[in-house]
């Protein structure tokens, strides 16, 4: 088979060789619980304070201010239903987007039907970017908590994070945002931009999996999510994953340092591919903001065209993409993202998402422009739908 | 300094070489997302099915039975909250014991402040055991979970977890039982037992930290803790970790290998540091039962001693003990544990909890003896309390 070419690093991304070195010690050398008080565990207990120092260092927190989950979708579950237990009184109304990720719309499910939350779902527009006004108009004096993703992780649009965060501290309203796809991708400042509270995963930015945090910020009254032993200052419970926190601070520290370089790289081969794919390809479109995107996203829509035959044929010429976001791979509805931009069924079903890293290289991207145009024309020449439309053209 | 010899296996363990061996591929070469459809990614889904195999094997389940999280306290959070959101129309009320890791405990006072929860914490001996009879008298119509540890993660008392369990089935209710010291130290069926829910965590069994699993057996209707993507059969989101569930499964499959000779050398050990350290030490008491006990634990009170001074000298020496669980150490309360089986304040203070592993050898525990000889007759000859007591014994 031909070489592997990896574009779905926004499901998950290979854990970095330096990354994994920074872990080994601490499975079976340094393996003590950072709770214990002997000198052993103190190695544990100084590798997890150096791991919270240089996760706090990207996002210009304070360490205490950032505690470890088991990746991001603990850390959303977490915020929101936290928020919504420790504010209740206020108020029962939270807003969110009808783009989030199904960390964020199926917690906020749970929490209108088993906890009497009220929900508002805001809209986008056609390219996934949420309408400053329409937030606005949504907030009600019952509204304790404003959610909005940081960046998609389907369409890679980037929500305007600090106008959110003025309009909610303005309002006093908490501000909670779902960095999973933007840390360590584009700079956060949790000050500048008024983030009460923001959420991620170690396994997007090549830290290993099963590793995420939830910042905080001082003085949000929210309680724990797990409850048990006074891990993480009493807010989450559970003997600490050492080595994941090592290799999720190694991950960020390595990340931030060529941040410039690396998203700089990614956004040229983006626009190349972007660029090839909608002039080369009939009856193509580009899902999601043109500019305001994340630098290594590309979902292009192909018309007359399953994304599922699409990504099948890919994989037979080693080429790894999807069509929607992992965790919903498997399930046959159309993407919940790309109907919200306002795409019909038909055209979201036929959709593509490229997701590059900092390996990827142009010749990869060519070999798979030129698949792709094979591909594509391919299952169209199959396509009865195609046929139709093509007569009618004529 | 003097070797380290490592006495703590009850707070955590060294993973083994050939457990994190087993890991190793998953970290940058097999890291596809298991939720992906190509190929790449078949071989993360594949190691996820074989480590979910090699933990249902252990518990005589199915593995579709078995539900990955991120350790014990999440499991046990899980199976507590879900269960009394699913079953609460039913009844809000759950029988518990006073002895149970806070990772239950915390979480029941939870759902009585927060959720409206009725819990019943139940007395044990003492020496550690739930009385059966005391079980049987909480049960009201209103009951909708029992649950009771395997094994006590202090003074390793192991309940009678079979009779519990037909208790439980012969009134309807459902049991779950937090297994997180006792899984592959004591042979468990959840069948045999009628076990309906079980916790565990993979660092306790040589296993990588950041990784657990609650066994909830089919039919059981509780619903997810962790809202998201599809993950796990739908019922707890995340992407999964898959190089830690790789290394739980191999930690799980070596442990039950070499369970036989394991324990029976660990309890020959055992007995052999109480014994001497009963005997050999004045004023010194076993906690825990005689035999109802993990193959690994010992857990004994000096009287005139401060716990805390006792675990810094033998620190000195290369010894690493404990005083409590983990989680509390910092915390100044005495173990609610020792309380409960009706030590007196000063007594509790002054325990040691020592916790074997294979590689423990009987000149470490020569020594720790030894050592614990010196500290004891030590710290007593600087306690105004012991001085007064000998007076008086005149
Ligand atoms: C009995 C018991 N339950 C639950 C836990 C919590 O496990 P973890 O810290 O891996 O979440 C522990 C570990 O300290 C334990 O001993
Ligand atoms: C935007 C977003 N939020 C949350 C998550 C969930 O992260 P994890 O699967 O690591 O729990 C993801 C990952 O798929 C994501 O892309």
């Amino acid at each position: 088979m031909s070489k592997l070419i990896y574009l779905d690093n926004a499901a998950t991304t290979k854990t970095a060789p330096e990354v994994l070195d920074a872990m080994l010690p601490y499975f079976s050398e340094f393996y003590g619980n950072p709770s214990s008080i002997y000198d052993f565990a103190q190695k544990s207990k100084e590798a997890v304070t150096k791991g919270r120092q240089q996760i706090a260092d990207v996002l210009n927190a304070k360490k205490e201010e950032i505690y470890f989950t088991a990746g991001g979708s603990e850390a959303d579950n977490w915020a929101l239903k936290a928020t919504f237990e420790a504010y209740k009184s206020k108020g029962n109304h939270i807003i969110t987007t009808k783009i989030e990720h199904h960390a964020i719309l199926h917690t906020c499910e749970y929490l209108e039907k088993e906890r009497g939350a009220k929900i508002t779902y805001l809209d986008v527009d056609e390219n996934g970017i949420v309408r400053l006004d329409e937030l606005e108009k949504a907030i009600t004096p019952e509204t304790i908590l404003i959610s909005v993703m940081f960046a998609n992780n389907e369409i890679g649009s980037i929500q305007p994070i600090k106008e959110i965060g003025r309009i909610a501290r303005e309002h006093g309203i908490l501000f909670h945002t779902d960095a999973v796809q933007a840390f360590c991708q584009v700079p956060i400042d949790v000050d500048e931009y008024n983030i009460d509270m923001l959420s991620s995963s170690g396994h997007k930015i090549n830290g290993p999996k099963g590793i995420g945090f939830l910042y905080i910020r001082k003085g949000v009254k929210i309680k724990s999510f797990v409850h048990g032993g006074a891990q993480e200052r009493k807010r989450r419970a559970g003997t600490e994953n050492v080595p994941g926190i090592v290799g999720y601070g190694a991950a960020a520290e390595r990340a931030m340092k060529n941040m410039k370089e690396r998203t700089e790289k990614e956004i040229e081969l983006r626009d190349y591919l972007i660029n090839r794919l909608t002039t080369e390809i009939p009856y193509s479109r580009l899902n999601g903001d043109r500019v305001k995107r994340l630098p290594n996203n590309v979902n292009v829509s192909f018309q007359f065209i399953e994304g599922e035959s699409m990504l099948l044929m890919l994989d037979q010429n080693g080429i790894c993409g999807s069509s929607g976001s992992a965790c919903t791979s498997g399930s046959l509805d159309p993407s919940h993202v790309l109907l919200a931009i306002g795409l019909p069924h038909e055209i979201a079903h036929g959709s593509l998402r490229l997701t590059l890293s900092e390996e990827t290289t142009k010749e990869d991207l060519e070999f798979t422009v030129d698949k792709l145009k094979e591909i594509v024309q391919y299952l169209r020449s199959m396509s009865p739908l195609y046929e139709d439309f093509m007569k009618n053209q004529k």
